[in-house]
């Protein structure tokens, strides 16, 4: 879900995006590092070379219909993006994805966040749920909690002071947004729930170190593959019940995902997926190539940060990385701009 | 946004969707007419004979950005999409699509739906405003707006009991689902709001009387071409304020609407366009196909009920349609099943 196009560490209740439209010269091309705006299209040379293997074809009399398979709790799931999926991630090693867990497809992660925090509140609550995470925190999360004001859940701010004695949801993004740090959930009260996101939990931007498996993980397309115009993220959710009422969310939402999409983002997530599995007749595989580029691009920042005099200052151990920028998007910054 | 799978005449709470999955097999076979399921792949037929004119062919490292137009206030929507909804409209004719009216894409217009009554209201309001449709009303609205438990607005039932003297919005649906009547709004009080779904205004399900010019008017692409599993929808409105909460609600639910998806939108709406233009060098365009085919339907339709003995009684006039099952859904009857 941690999607970043333009976002500051400081939560705000404005647009972030609506600013780029106002200012369309949004990927800047002056000395200045721009940590506020981006597109990540990193990654498009490296899918320029892959050709036709990429390549999605679509006749006209395709995909007609609503249903992508009834026999699956989420029947919006296309059968080869699940397939897809669980195989990529068996492939990584970075989530657990046994045939006991379910599979929920999104319009992007964001949408999949919304439905966990309908999934995970109740309307039998007297209170609306609290939301908290830790600071500093994706900027978009008050925005989206807050947004509909809804009865069944509410921002409550920073986890590290939350001291309420209520139900709450805790936001874990790990590596974080926007600070690159590997992160657990902080408040751990018992009856407590959680959710994931592991949308840099891929190798390009975090040692892999073992199979994450936690009751509702997020993944989005845009952080995997760089594909960010395809609006398609995945949860992996343990629970039986949590999953049906993410697949009600996504149908009461928007009647489900479009196909298009999720055959494409099916095709290139096995494409990568073959190539981390054959690496002797191709290249570098897509994990391999993102991170030389942000090795490469993490050099380039350390350079400037040394030259800009102590504006801001950084270190990376292991992918861990710190930044005391006012408004630091280190992960961003890395991923979007060269 | 009448998109009506599964769906009575009655509000209800439970999903509708839902019970497609316990019952896979939704599309029965045996000879009674199951009104409460459906999927709109009647045009299936068309569109394999249309062969290569409506395939679309997407390479791995195309659509890599969130941006579709950052000079438009729509910044998600392609521009060929926009371009194609435009054509279509001035050559069916069914609706005012000036350069001054601003277009909005959804994730299905399902979507939409939503994005209006969060841009119809407000957060200045001491209550939640009122949603009101005339009965009977498509069964998903209730539930769409009952949802999220929002403090922004609230379901308020038949529009023709609405007596509050407080704020509402009033949702149209013209032809209506389920009983394909011509609406208009019925409240009609000084200061009223309205959201107008004319997902069936298309010249295979009603006459095309005038463009319609409505401050907000949704259209769906399944229903315009049959293509359900392509999540898009479109909005024609003409305030600037409202297009542009429509714009962030959009933003901030999924970050935009899948390129994909709307690329193959494009081009089949395109290929209808030039179709209707050009009429001497092929058969049947999609509207009279459908019109066809509705009309077959009705004929069998018909028939059925004239056996049934009185089981349900219909006319037609000028595809105004009548029914009094207690679970009609006429329009979708004809639409789904043969």
């Amino acid at each position: 879900m941690v999607v970043g196009l333009v976002e500051t560490a400081v939560p705000t209740a404005k647009s972030t995006i609506s600013s780029v439209v106002k200012k369309p010269t949004f990927l800047s091309s002056d000395p200045i590092i721009n940590v506020a705006r981006g597109d990540p299209t990193i990654y498009e040379p490296y899918w320029k070379k892959m050709g036709d293997r990429c390549k999605v074809v679509i006749a006209g009399d395709e995909f007609m219909s609503y249903f992508c398979n009834t026999m699956n709790l989420c029947w919006f799931l296309l059968p080869e993006l699940d397939n897809a999926i669980r195989t990529l991630h068996r492939v990584v090693g970075n989530a657990m994805v046994d045939d006991d867990r379910f599979i929920i497809v999104g319009n992007g992660s964001t949408q999949l966040f919304h439905a966990l925090l309908y999934a995970l509140s109740s309307p039998d609550l007297p209170e609306p749920i609290n939301v908290v995470a830790a600071a500093p925190f994706y900027s978009s999360y008050p925005e989206e909690t807050k947004f509909l004001q809804s009865k069944l859940y509410k921002w409550a701010g920073d986890a590290n002071c939350y001291d309420k004695d209520e139900p709450y949801i805790e936001v874990v993004t790990s590596p974080n947004n926007p600070d690159g740090s590997i992160r657990g959930t902080v408040v751990n009260r018992e009856g407590s729930k959680a959710i994931h996101d592991l949308a840099y939990y891929w190798p390009q931007y975090a040692p892999i170190t073992s199979k994450a498996d936690h009751d509702a993980m997020l993944f989005t397309f845009s952080k995997a593959t760089g594909h960010a115009g395809t609006r398609i993220g995945w949860a992996i959710v343990k629970d039986k019940v949590i999953a049906a009422k993410m697949v009600k969310f996504i149908e009461v939402s928007s009647i489900g995902v479009s196909r298009e999409a999720q055959l494409r983002a099916a095709k290139i997530l096995g494409v990568i997926a073959d190539d981390c599995r054959n690496p002797d007749h191709k290249g570098e595989n897509l994990f391999q190539y993102g991170r030389r580029l942000m090795s490469e691009r993490w050099g380039k920042l350390r350079e400037v940060g040394m030259k800009s005099n102590g504006v801001f200052s950084a270190c990376q151990s292991t992918h861990e990385i710190i930044a005391n920028s006012p408004a630091n998007t280190l992960i961003q910054t890395l991923l979007l701009h060269g």
